[in-house]
């Protein structure tokens, strides 16, 4: 018994002490303070390079709108009230009688058009840049990776339209996008390269189905598979974008975890992923290189944010 | 006493009649329609116009932080509550261990940096484009004048920065800026020009109060006069923006209504406004014009939004 | 002119002078201080009296469950969130491994079984004891007539099985229950009297709807009418509740106002009223009179509040 | 090697097999499908019983208030919002004018007088009746041990007064209450027993801190000792309640885990738990024994409940 107790020691003594020097899983390759990942990719140069891409100055609001109404991953729920403080009975402030308007938000942040912070998706608790939940994770805020964090991203933007690849309006659920559909794509649409710092934006004619088939919306999309995930990763890329509910393939392709591609992305790789974006515009313009702003609301601690961005060209 | 009463009927007539035809006070010059004011002066030439103002590629993230402790006008409150559904007890999910955070707001949405939608203030509950509030406004939202509504923006921003104007860091509480100010703090700095569909910011220096002196902080603020909000308003500017609670200055000018400012712009003229925005770091460059973008998150029936602009140059 | 004048000036003094000291019409009999109205009728000796319609120690909880689901005036919305606070991946707390669950409602009060506190409806925001609603509705909870007030209750409750009376299973919505048919059927179930400060309780089979036809749970229901709201009114009445929604006959009786039975009774009379009661059993057990508790969560400034009152006999 | 693999098989074998059939170690004596444990004693006998304790008709009021000023745990929060609606403007409804306020509730629900549902505390997971919180616990509500399943309860209570027992007025935080103490306050007391589906209360003094001392409040108090709690469990009680925060002594008793008496009552007895009681009254009256009623709010799902006892002698 001695021999048995002599090995768990070792083995205990192994995972305390050396285990905690092998860079973990999820390191930034920018430094042990790193809390945006790849948005770090989108500098100065970078900015200015994209912003020669506005050539028309058409500009395109990619998100949809939040409400209770829109399909959301259970159990999201939302709601808005409105109502007009200190002004019951009709009555209204001063000479040039002001009468106003406020409102109040209850619900579940990622409904609607939604960036997924670095703080969402973990492996085993464990986050992005070796950050363990126990660590970050307070019931009232993120201590770190909070979306407050997220710096202005002002970048380019490649449009791949995916329906377009596969000659029809709504491609079919379970699609994975792997590295021959993302480069088929690319080639098909004249788009020579993916960069470090761009945001890549996957077309499916999904968005289509809302308030037509919610129930076929919410259950599975076309998206991103593993392969391509990490092809994505290899170029660098900042944001990871889709007009569905997942951006990932679902279902999930065979042999692949639960939102494995989330992990992928956002755990291994410090990339953002936007989900539920209206690109059907875009995609009409065959606006496939754009530049795209997106200012995240800052609240503190948030997992998530509500957002609007922007493409121009 | 018979003549009274054909003088009221006469009235009354009249009232019922002509009043409908006139038009109403805050009728929009873009047609009854409309629900986004001057926002419509921001067309394709004028956003690629603007475009060109990027020239070093840095961008500005405008937003500071929404959060239960940031300063906010009573009786606004604000919480964000992060938990990991379907997660207790430590499970995780399929063959990866996924694991997740999810977040749910509850609060009020004018905390932080926001925009002021043009269904927020109105004149005796006569809003932008003639809108009455028993028209319009619904306990569960906005019928007309959501922020929704607001487009995709991205046009010219002109920072005027009025501590460096009135030779201060901080301006003092009750300063109002009119045209004079305006037009001095233009040739200070070298501006030309004020131009339809711009966005003028106007830096104070107030920003530092927060966490420092926050009952200062709300309890007045240097801002926009009401010759000075009509000044503008004669430009066709799109959105005005401080980096204080009101823009307006408070308190309010001598023979003012209470939020005056706000019911010219907002009412009157259809010009939103933005609230507590972080421009600090735009002086302190001397960013005086640059391309200004804002993608306000698309909450269905919303009052106000909390945003996050980016400005580039 | 000046004739109008004069008349004008004389009506405002009048108004102003002379109207004041009239009583309104929401005074309270007990007096100018008075915030809980006819449960002033609910003395010790009234309790003590009640205590003895305890005979078999059977106790009845009236509440149905509050949720999501549950039919509910619009735009009313009701959700509850369950979440581990500070175990984020499996973590307990200390040597006993303390695991605990807490929980968030984001909601509005009127859902479920409520009682409607004397703040809920007025009479042209005039409310009862002669409160303006300009004078005590704030938006962060009423500084006057809130629930936190409400004493606790310990009184006789009279139940009226008006299915019975009406040898139905369910009584049509718009029923009207005046005198005639409350004396009708207490004559029915041997009740000799409704006394001051008691609780009535009209069983209406409404409740068997919920669940199979929500739809007409919510579009109407057979209650109190006008003549017989003044009778209760009379009687001395502390809390008038029913099994269904409105306890008000909806639709309203031919000339009635839009809730005016709750007018009466909340603003004219101060009685309070329980919505959503369970009564099935009590009527199956032909409880008629028996002893009623309730206690209503105490939330500052309330309007009104979930309850689950006990019935014991 | 191939001994320990044995050993190691052996164990996981009687692990699956044989702990499955022993009974758990909060197995409730009320059988497998028991959601109410102790709850149950309170039967029709003893609610009659307890009736007789109804002498003088007097009612007291247990609760305090619940807003977002009083004391609570970490990071709970609470606020109420009153509004108006579809009456902005001051519109009224119909003929006789009706105007209407309602509420809203955004918060946790552990604020104020509070029941501690028995899905609220458990020992590494395992809650009341062997329930696995992997089993039973949902973002959206609990799916079993909700509060919503709290019956009626009608039944004796005891008050003892420990701060008399103490001879002081406020006793000190972190002194525990045994056996010893518990069996003194009832001979100082003239109470002859604490018998199955008794309410037992602490009056401590505590409750006159909140408003003058706050962080005391909060920061611990004198309470339930382990023993204490045993010996509690051992007389079958139905509910344990104090006029402090914890109604278990903080800091713990030496040895004591993290809330290890809400372990042995809540998860391992099935005795409910109530908070921030006010018993400032009753202690005055000497009303050791009393018919003590809670009708608690049926939200579905629920972890804790905001409720208002009410004791009668």
């Amino acid at each position: 018994m001695k021999k048995i107790i002599l090995i768990l020691m070792i083995a205990a003594f192994w995972n305390v002490t050396f285990a905690q020097q092998k860079p973990c899983a999820t390191a930034s390759k920018f430094g042990a303070d790193d809390s945006v990942g790849n948005l770090n990719y989108i500098t100065a140069e970078k900015t200015l390079a994209a912003s020669k891409l506005i050539t028309k100055g058409k500009s395109y609001r990619l998100a949809i709108e939040t409400n209770k109404d829109v399909p959301a991953f259970p159990p999201r729920t939302f709601s808005i009230t409105v109502l007009q403080p200190d002004q019951v009975g009709g009555e209204s402030l001063g000479p040039t009688k002001t009468t106003y308007n406020d409102d109040i938000i209850m619900g579940w942040v990622g409904i609607g058009t939604g960036i997924d912070g670095l703080g969402h998706i973990g492996i085993d608790n464990l986050y992005f840049n070796c950050n363990r939940a126990a660590d970050f994770v307070a019931a009232n805020g993120l201590k770190k990776l909070g979306v407050e964090n997220i710096p202005a991203v002002a970048t380019r933007a490649v449009l791949l339209d995916m329906a377009g690849y596969f000659n029809t309006d709504i491609v079919k659920e379970g699609t994975a996008f792997n590295r021959a559909e993302i480069e088929g794509a690319m080639r098909r649409q004249g788009i020579k390269s993916i960069e470090k710092g761009d945001v890549v934006l996957f077309y499916t004619g999904w968005l289509k189905l809302i308030g037509k088939d919610d129930k076929r919306y919410q259950n599975g999309n076309p998206g991103l598979g593993i392969e391509g995930a990490k092809y994505l990763a290899s170029r660098g890329v900042a944001i990871a974008g889709a007009d569905n509910e997942n951006l990932e393939v679902v279902p999930f392709e065979k042999g692949a975890g639960v939102f494995e591609v989330h992990q992928i992305l956002l755990a291994n790789n410090g990339i953002y992923i936007i989900e539920n974006l209206n690109l059907e515009e875009m995609v009409k313009d065959k606006a496939w290189e754009s530049f795209f702003t997106l200012g995240a609301p800052r609240i503190t601690g948030g997992v998530q944010a509500i957002v609007n961005p922007i493409a121009i060209r």
